[in-house]
């Protein structure tokens, strides 16, 4: 296979039995998130440059693929003084930008409380690696216009039922408030300043482990105290004892003094969504972070028992609408990140159509035949018509392996033979 | 609304009963073709530039959004002396390149004849006016392998249903061969490296008329002698009795002595497709050209009793495959242009699921709301909580519009009250 006819780096092609599997699977995530009252939206996959680069998607906005203006001529090339000058266009490297600029658009259209999906490709132009492609599908839900915790169990409670229809239900959420970030590293002494960066260590708890943590602070040169005091928190020794998720759980992980409010509503969020679901699908984590500097409030993340990366993830993001319609609506969303559970997901085979193919001569009528074909299609099968070639068992095998069930000779004279199991 | 906040120019969002009817006409789309043996599959939204750029898309070539190279440096600026310089990758304005170059790639995990479905957007920086976008979806079906006219029977065999099962059944197809048209421009007398160029203008027949493209051929200087042959033979009478579909038919319109194996294999295609139909829906078009240059053999287009423009085409382009594998391979497709087929087609409002809403108090209980909410997902309905507003008229508004059928009031005390029909 020559190189020179690869898809570009990073991007792959979905050959059938792969594109039907992915499709069947957004097929459920779509018809949940729907079954709850969400409703589809589509947005062009590629917004104004400068909305693209207007701060709010964090190192991603780094990551966006640029459009060429059209009719640039010579002149214009050398006048650039950066790339950017060049381009007026961008692919989306996320889906919650581009909803921030729909609602702006069409708030006038929509419902008060606006509850969407969107099920689309995003692109950013990272290091290629295993599992992390230049375009990749995210599945989004946000609710637009309610302020309340209802907003954030009915986020959280959608994507739990939808990684049930998975058959993922071995998931669970981890939950957190930016809000309570912000005051434990207040209580722990980090001046608020500092805050957006010592975050971006803490961030790595995964990877780097308690004492990593530290050690990166020290290394960055944040004041000694504070660290001392978060070294000291770090190594407190928790009771591992099972305690449902409330008031008293989150605060046993916290330092003491905590914003009551959020401590409050947390919990209420989590109490919440556990009795619906009927099992202790939420877990607080009182470190986690989200990179994202847009979050204002509840921050979630889907973690899977047999893996270290999570499948998703979200929070409230009360401040971004505003910075594109001029006026402050609340928001809060949940991401899946599609490409990590397609992989994990297993389906029974599409048992809606049985498919068969007729094999035909060479010589067949084709009125015949294709009448055959579009009378089984009437019954509901899916058939695929094939030229007999000269030795059929490979087409036999190829046939089986593409999850047809049977298949039946057409002669030259037009009649169709008897059904054969295949595979 | 600001201005600011638009989908880029000549790109739409769209709002969630168009994208919810978009998907619904898919749908059928998807089905009919994979139910008589198609496979749809997808590749990235992006292709290499240079195959982009390879001769192969005609003029859409020049209409390809270009996507500027990461890391470029200052001084790569300066160097450019082209726009596309500094583009490595373009997006696809058509799905016929991305196939034959997914073709090369994967021919050999392909079954030997490759039915293949793609539905998908494509774009193109054509000035936006009514109707033209430049984000938009095309389906195509295309049939690689076959080598005979039983692929373009399947191919419009295929598409009629499709337009069928999308209450378009008064639509036909016109078909002409290319092959003919080079037989008839010979016949006529033009030189055969000219044929391309009088094509271009025959091409505008429907808009011109037959004066109009007489009087264009003259003014762009081609002989005086085959113009004044094609006029005579423009202003023959024609009989305008009805002909079966079939050789007679075909010459009728055309020069006599024109290619004896074109003509007997398009007859072949057409009457087998009205046979199987049942009605003649395949029509001879003798001056059907079809703008791209890259055609062989038979080509189609959609015609719509109610509408001058065609709403799909396609034909067989045998030597495409071969520029990116280095092996010809025969090849045929049929585009079917889903911006238009889709403001036609009128579905039955989705019967699946009905959709209900629950209009709960603020201070209702939210495990009660959800569960109520979930058994009545688990009973196959759409649910949607709705928090009730002071006046409640303008929500109930909003959700019959939205096509929910009925709604009830959830109290404080967590019980469900008697549904209400809306709308």
């Amino acid at each position: 296979m020559a190189s020179s006819v690869n898809p570009p780096r990073g991007m792959r092609d979905f050959l059938p039995a792969e594109k039907s599997h992915r499709e069947r699977v957004l097929g459920v995530i779509r018809s949940t998130f729907t079954g709850r009252g969400f409703d589809e939206i589509e947005t062009p996959v590629m917004e104004d440059s400068d909305r693209l680069h207007a701060g709010l998607g964090g190192d991603n906005e780094k990551l966006a693929f640029g459009v060429l203006k059209r009719g640039l001529t010579r002149d214009d090339l050398s006048a650039a003084t950066e790339p950017l000058d060049l381009a007026d266009l961008g692919l989306r490297f996320d889906l919650t930008v581009p909803l921030a600029r729909f609602y702006a658009t069409h708030r006038a259209e929509l419902p008060t409380v606006f509850r969407s999906i969107q099920i689309a490709p995003v692109w950013r132009a990272e290091r290629p690696q295993k599992g992390r492609y230049r375009q990749f599908v995210q599945c989004d839900i946000d609710i637009i216009g309610e302020a309340g915790p209802m907003a954030e169990v009915e986020l959280i409670t959608a994507t739990t039922a939808t990684l049930d229809a998975l058959g993922l239900a071995e998931c669970s959420i981890r939950i957190n408030d930016r809000r309570l970030l912000t005051s434990a590293l207040e209580l722990l002494g980090f001046p608020r300043k500092e805050h957006e960066a010592v975050l971006i260590t803490i961030d790595k708890l995964d990877k780097l482990g308690h004492d990593g943590v530290i050690s990166e602070l020290r290394d960055r040169g944040f004041p000694a105290g504070p660290v001392d005091s978060l070294e000291a928190f770090f190594r407190r020794p928790t009771t591992m004892e099972y305690l449902p998720f409330g008031e008293t759980a989150i605060r046993k992980f916290l330092p003491e003094g905590v914003d009551d409010a959020a401590v409050a509503e947390l919990a209420s969020i989590g109490e919440t969504v556990n009795e619906i679901v009927g099992r202790p699908v939420v877990q607080f984590d009182a470190w986690l972070v989200r990179g994202m500097g847009y979050y204002t409030g509840a921050i979630f993340e889907v973690a899977h028992p047999a893996f270290g990366y999570s499948l998703g993830g979200g929070g409230r993001y009360d401040g971004m609408i505003g910075r594109f319609l001029g006026t402050d609506v609340p928001a809060a969303g949940f991401s899946l990140g599609f490409e990590r559970i397609v992989d994990l997901v297993e389906l029974d085979s599409d048992a809606d159509r049985d498919a068969v193919a007729i094999v035909y001569d060479g010589d067949a009528d084709a009125t015949a035949l294709l009448t055959a074909q579009g009378a089984l299609v009437a019954e509901g099968k899916r058939v695929r018509v094939e030229r007999r070639p000269k030795n059929i068992k490979p087409l036999l095998e190829q046939l089986a392996a593409s999850g047809f069930s049977s298949y039946a000779a057409f002669s030259a004279e037009g009649a169709l033979g008897e059904w054969k199991t295949l595979g």
